[in-house]
């Protein structure tokens, strides 16, 4: 018998039939899971990988403090979130002191800008630990617009929507394909950048890639809110034709 | 029955159990594969999908007409490079016009510096086209070298090694987190871009990742030459801790 191991899965863009076999077969398998969500909400993470969690699998459900409603520079914002990983990271210790494997699962792919690299962080003591990728958000938003994104020698920028306009616009002149998180409030804000950067015309705007809910068109014709589930594509240049 | 579709099939980073179940599914169903290689192999993307092939599919196996020992700024690279592709669509027409489904199978995700972008360019009036994300090359890097990439607002670039010097130094030094590729002979130019940016110390050179023959280590101790598949990381900050 191995030793209890954590796992750190990746589930991918939300398409349940887009995990990985290895993805499947570890959560199929371990004896406890674990998952990020809103306190009033089941978790995406969760419900991408429903279909294979079996009967009696014990649940570890990791409610945030807080999501949207708390700015990332409120001096609380830090300490807050951190006091929650270690929480988090302590319930899972529990479980590997007991013998029981845990399977943490996590959107897209677990080490780009993944909420379980804080835990995994604070799992280096308590065990083996194995992290499993899965298919990005921004792959899976790119392959629902049909955008090819970087041939030959493109540079690719992933870009949050939450930097100043002036930096926005200056990263977007300078990348040749570019992909831009976060979107919900910062929406009208990059538009100006996109304009700005002489680009607004290529840009794409995708929400919930994979999902039954996808919903792309040009980002010039976006227009109310943008959910979380968003991002703007900006394809490269073209190569051998 | 379904009409006969191309389906762009992303296999993943190297480790068959990071396929995703629908590439499992679609390979092991479709009536005819087909695949990039060089001359002499099997083709890495056959290689990985090996196990879901079922006996008697087809195989269209599109030899590239040169891989390295052209330079891409040879004036015949890029017409030599069309032609083929025109031949590699003209092939999975021919099949698709026979009433059979072709999985094209491609490392990685297809829509980020895949071969199969340039098909599937061709492939718009042939019939229905389906793309099947994959994890990225990067992905399995990051994993291999158990290195959570970005984090918070972290700006992340994915930079050919290819470019000039200057450049490559000024876009390590703006990059929060940084991928990159195409090492090759670029790896002493890059060596001296980072230590330029300030940034050697922090950089892992990381060889096949989620491959049998996976090779981690500190950019700055890897000497000799850097294979095809092999790509430089540069995490970003810290967020929360």
């Amino acid at each position: 018998m191995t030793a209890a191991t954590v796992y750190v899965v990746g589930v991918g863009p939300g398409d349940p039939e887009l995990m990985t076999l290895k993805a499947a077969r570890v959560i199929s398998t371990a004896p406890v899971i674990a998952y990020f969500c809103r306190h009033d909400k089941m978790g995406h993470a969760r419900k991408i990988a429903d279909s294979h969690i079996k009967p009696g699998t014990k649940e570890l459900r990791f409610a945030y403090p807080f999501t949207t409603e708390r700015l990332v520079n409120d001096p609380s914002y830090h300490p807050d979130m951190s006091s929650f990983y270690d929480e988090c990271a302590k319930q899972i210790a529990v479980e590997i002191e007991a013998g029981r494997s845990v399977a943490l699962l996590c959107e897209g792919d677990p080490f780009l800008y993944g909420s379980a690299m804080y835990v995994f962080d604070r799992l280096e003591s308590v065990g083996p630990c194995e992290v499993i990728p899965g298919i990005t958000g921004m792959s899976g938003c790119w392959t629902q617009a049909a955008l090819p994104m970087t041939h030959g020698d493109d540079v690719l920028c992933v870009l949050p929507a939450t930097m100043p306009e002036d930096d926005l616009a200056q990263w977007l002149k300078q990348a040749d394909a570019a992909v831009v998180m976060k979107l919900g409030r910062n929406l009208p804000k990059l538009r100006t950048a996109l304009e700005r950067a002489g680009r607004l015309q290529d840009a794409v705007y995708v929400e919930r890639g994979t999902q039954e809910e996808a919903r792309v068109l040009p980002l010039n014709d976006m227009n109310g809110a943008a959910p979380y589930f968003s991002l703007a594509l900006l394809p490269g240049r073209r190569g051998v034709r």
